[in-house]
Parts: C-alpha cells; sequence; structure tokens
C-alpha cells in the first residue's frame, strides 16, 4: 500500500489532477489518496473548484508525488521556498508523477536534471526555458526516466496513469481500471497525436 | 452566457463531474461554472476529493445543470426530498446532463419519462429498474433527446460535453476544445466500446 499524495496549489488544472485520481482510487487496496498544500487549507482550481487540503508535512512517506499543472505554475516556478518543498517531497517519494506543466515544477528542483520527460505541447517552449538540461522529448503521450513519470497536456494524465498502474502493479489492473471507468486507454506512450 | 451549475453530493464519482468541468472551462465566454449541493458546504467525493459548494438555491437561472454519478446516488434515489430539488433544478434548466448513474437520479424526477437516456454499463441494470418508463439505450457513448443529455460511465462524460459544445457552441469550439486539452475525443455518440 503506498500513499497517493495528490500536491495542490491556486491556479492548478482541475483535470490534470482529477484525472490520475479518478484511476488511483479504483485500486483502494494498492493506493490510499490524499489531498495535500504546502500550508494546507482551501486550493482553488483554475476552473474555480475549490478544494480542502491538509498541510503536506502530513503527508504520509513511501508515497506517489503526483504535481497537476495549470496557470500557477507560471508563478510558482520561481517561488524558490515552493521549490525547495516541491523538491524535499520529490525526493521522499518512491515515484513522482507529473501532468502538464507540473513538470516545469519538477524540473525547476533539478531533479530531472539529464532525465528523459514531456509536457504539455502549447506551454512546451515555456517549459523548456525553465530546465533546458532536461531531455524534453516532445513526441510522447507520456515518458517515464527512473522513477520519475511526466505526462503530455491534461488528459495524458489519465493514460500516464494507467501506464504507471500497468508497470507497478501489472497490465491486467490497468485495463480492468480502464474498462470499469469506460476510458479509451491510449496505450502507446510514444504515440502522441498533439506534437504536430 | 449560460450558468453551467455542477450539482454535487457524497459520494459523487469525480471525473463524472471535473471531466465535463474541464471542458466547459475553456469556454469563459460563454459559460460561468459553479459548484453547488442543495445544502451547500464541504462534499465529499468517492475518491475522497472534499470540495466547497454553494447551496443549490443560489445558482443562477439561464443554466445547464450537470448531475454526475457515483456510489451516493444508490441511497438519493429514494430521498424524496433530495429527488424534489434536482426535479425543480432540472425543470428550470434550459440544458441538463448527466454522467454515469446521475442519470438514475434525473429518471428518479420522472422528467426522462418515455425519453431516450443512456448511462453506466457495469450499473445499468440497475439505473433502468430505477424507472422503466425511460427508453434507455444500452449502445450508446452518450445520448440527447431534448434539453436532456445523458453519458455513458465516468470518462463518456468528457465526450458527451464536447457533443454538447458542438451541438449549442458550434463544432470548431468541441474540436479547439479537445485539442487544447490534448484529449482524444471519442466523436461518434453511438460507438460504445463498453457494452459487450
Amino acid at each position: 500500500m503506498l500513499n497517493f499524495n495528490v500536491l495542490l496549489f491556486d491556479d492548478f488544472e482541475t483535470l490534470d489532477a482529477f484525472g490520475p485520481v479518478e484511476v488511483i482510487g479504483k485500486l483502494p487496496k494498492h493506493y490510499k489518496l490524499g489531498y495535500y498544500s504546502i500550508g494546507g487549507g482551501i486550493v482553488t482550481s483554475s476552473q474555480n473548484v475549490r478544494v480542502e487540503t491538509l498541510p503536506y508535512k502530513n503527508a504520509g512517506d513511501d508515497s506517489v508525488l503526483l504535481i497537476p499543472g495549470g496557470m500557477g505554475t507560471r508563478g510558482l516556478v520561481d517561488d524558490i521556498s515552493f521549490i525547495g518543498e516541491v523538491r524535499t517531497a520529490a525526493q521522499n517519494a518512491k515515484y513522482v508523477l507529473t501532468v502538464c506543466t507540473g513538470a516545469a515544477l519538477l524540473a525547476k528542483t533539478g531533479l530531472l536534471k539529464n532525465r528523459r520527460a514531456t509536457t504539455n505541447k502549447i506551454a512546451f517552449d515555456w517549459v523548456v526555458s525553465v530546465d533546458n538540461s532536461v531531455n524534453w522529448i516532445k513526441r510522447a503521450r507520456w515518458n517515464n526516466d527512473g522513477k520519475f513519470y511526466t505526462a503530455s497536456g491534461v488528459s495524458a494524465g489519465i493514460d500516464m496513469t494507467l501506464g504507471f498502474i500497468s508497470d507497478i502493479d501489472g497490465y491486467q489492473f490497468a485495463e480492468n481500471t480502464a474498462k470499469y471507468i469506460e476510458y479509451v486507454w491510449n496505450k502507446d506512450k510514444d504515440n502522441d497525436p498533439f506534437t504536430d
């Protein structure tokens, strides 16, 4: 049983967080979901969803860390204190998953240096500018390198999380989960229809 | 500009609500998103997401009503007071969208009588048992009949909402939104890979 710690911040992109959450929620014997922000309290998404969070210091170890993207990342990459907290959380986590521009936050910690990673296609150039020592792969639905999984834009987070489940828990768990939530899983992580 | 009123309740299915929300959030000049429950306050999804809501009596008219599904619907179909509130909200709405077993709540109001509708495939028999005077269509990604749009399980809500945008705002808005959120839209509402 791993803790699946969702790290939220103001102006996160709603589906970046709750797509993966929907997938993970179907494996309650494997993962325990928790919703956090650095300080705790109500966090508001870009779509005005107000979510109650606990302070990240309360999050369990032996964890998967999920970092969504969204407009909030634009300011947060320059928030030294926030990036320091993300770095500690990512170092302590067994696995780290990012969706969309969540990869920019992880890149800013330095932990993606020389690693393969991907991100949203519309914001691609901006994310690359945050840290060009990362081996950014443009054509990818999702990617993984060691303990780091990075997804393309928004909906790709669902595909990546199913891919993560397949890697960690076994293909049949991923396939069953996709069926249960009636999701047409884009299984090939290298097939990215949104690059061009 | 229409109000897009999301009606939440305890044990709603997270993606049933936040898939459509992600789509609608990309058209801020067309729709104003709001999150409600009958009494207001914090509502907790089946995946333990705690969302702050306003009382539904505060919701704006000239609206689209979104009703998600989830395990919470199993008890709520027998809650006469709740169903009465849903009936009033649905009658006042310009359009009503349901996802998954949210269709059971709408069916219980009597407003779907003799209308075509669909729902989740795993829970199909239960939903039919709630009101068999509805013309339940099993093989459908989503469906519409008059002002009522009903989606199949969980992820089908994203496809339906793009289909709704296409019908109401025009195809190009739906196509652009799908691209922006990097979603592989299942555009054919009659193509349902999860029936068999």
